[in-house]
């Protein structure tokens, strides 16, 4: 995992060097850019550029031409971030305060906005057409906005979910998959795009982001029940307390006894839930065998995205993205 | 003023039927896709989408080939409009609840956030690429995402301007540039760029659009405090009890005498003031002469926009453009 950590450190570098320069804090007015820096500058791992960054190598492609796009798809991470922190009323986001906790909402919805206009100014103006054809670009920018199509689809099921009675495991798979794994899949994809890929090395791309994503959004909402809460940076259980319905949810439900099933439903959704409350209904959920199965289910996506890796071709650009998914799997935060 | 009134109806047709299509109401989630064509279907001009295909015949282009940016202009300004309206707490638009007071304020930010995809989306898959060279399809791209960035940081000089003490007359105009006049340059300007323009004609179509939108906001401005309510469709005097930093309120602090300006402070961003006391400033600014003022001054810009079209041969497609400069000085609405 060591030679893993030192490329995703190189790669997050270059990303926030660029990020530095194209939403700049010397740019007025500076509350806004404040605004939508603070929470790129206040951590992450930066895994979607890594992923587009690693996918253009994969393919025999130079990073440089896949910097601008690397860099574009944690802005849309970021602006998504601030917007669903203000739907989900979360203070907290990577220790530090939300960015409508700092600011305000009218500030938040701005700096996302923001944000999301600049992923298209970074690529468009970052991706030199000498060496990236118009053609290819464009198609990077129609997977792009492809990607926060189903990402606002999938925000919104969510939000439905919590005044929905029952949530069915597919249901739940359809949510994800635009909420958190699209992004992946263009990740994926956009580094192929920009490596010179073709059409088949482009959709196992996509496979492979798709299903790491998955299984990323299935291990986060297990950290989210799991985790130490320093390491989590912000409290553990807010997702029952939001009433989210998360594949462990999902499962525990469908596991419960009647009377288990009232303790569940009492506490999700319930703002007034005590911190105890919580903790017993983790605990409940946990020994109806929901947080094993999610791990189970994560694990299957893990494996199918690595299983879209084999037709390409042993290296060292490979074995980091195995590790990737891997790391994924095991991460902690 | 009769041609013209049939030339936009004719152009609104062909924009709304494409738009149907792009931010269908079969499309599921049923609820989003409800709320981001909740205040399209309510009504509007669709000014932007007509000058952009007008502006794309003057230069001898095929309307055709314009028709998804025409669109793409109008979800981006009704992106905005859905988020302003949070921001602003504007309950009413159109005459219809506005988004977030029909669906609450989640559903209104990813209306808009979806909105705002559907602009890129509408121009990168519906611009035929047979037709119109990918260069100048990216050309269009950062046009439309460089209006959007300057929409955000006028939307929030605007915003700070309520909390500001002295707001001048440039503190002013930089701000409707942003927020307003961006967007109506870029109209033009893509326009141009679609049908083919030179440099020169798209810098002059910028030029007229930019002076239109200045002129436009200002009208805006002053129809929100003296329109009939029926009209406007809003509460008259809104923009008082938001604080709002027009050029009126700009001009009216400037020549009002210390009891004066009291006056106006005190009502100005008064969320508790009463109908009365808002009528009765907005005679005070009356008195001070500052609608009058802001008036000549959009004038004075309507002006400068026909100016920007003399060089373009003569015509019918002229004459709707400066038609239109007329419109937006005399509309009532």
């Amino acid at each position: 995992m060591s030679r893993l950590s030192t490329e995703i450190t190189d790669s997050a570098q270059k990303v926030d060097k660029f990020i530095e320069q194209v939403v700049s804090l010397e740019t007025e007015p500076k509350v806004l850019y404040k605004a939508a820096r603070h929470i790129i500058d206040a951590g992450g791992k930066r895994l979607r550029p890594f992923l587009v960054l690693k996918s253009c190598k994969l393919v025999g492609g130079a990073e440089q031409d896949a910097l601008a796009t690397a860099a574009s798809l944690e802005l849309l991470h970021t602006f998504t971030l601030l917007h669903d922190d203000i739907m989900d009323q979360d203070e907290k986001r990577r220790g530090v305060p939300s960015v409508h906790t700092k600011w305000g909402v009218p500030i938040a919805i701005v700096a996302g906005d923001l944000l999301f206009a600049k992923v298209y100014e970074a690529i468009t103006k970052h991706t030199d057409p000498k060496r990236v054809k118009p053609k290819r670009i464009l198609e990077v920018l129609q997977q792009v906005t492809k990607a926060t199509i189903e990402l606002c689809e999938g925000q919104t099921r969510d939000m439905l979910f919590e005044d929905k009675e029952t949530v069915s495991e597919a249901e739940y798979l359809q949510m994800i998959e635009g909420k958190t794994a699209a992004l992946f899949e263009t990740s994926a994809r956009c580094g192929g795009l920009l490596g010179g890929a073709n059409k088949t090395q482009v959709k196992r791309l996509g496979e492979f982001g798709r299903f790491a994503g998955l299984a990323f959004q299935i291990i986060d909402d297990v950290l989210a029940l799991t985790a130490d809460e320093k390491v989590l940076k912000k409290p553990v259980g807010n997702d029952i307390r939001e009433g989210k319905r998360t594949l462990m949810v999902v499962y525990a439900l469908k596991k419960a006894s009647k009377s288990q099933r009232k303790q569940i439903l009492d506490t999700l959704g319930n703002q007034n839930a005590s911190a105890e409350q919580i903790k017993a209904t983790i605990a409940l959920i946990d020994s109806l065998g929901a947080i094993d199965y999610a791990k189970k289910v994560a694990d299957r996506y893990i494996n199918k995205s690595k299983k879209a890796l084999a037709k390409f071709a042993d290296g060292a650009d490979k074995e980091d993205l195995l590790s990737l998914s891997d790391l994924i799997f095991a991460r902690q935060h």
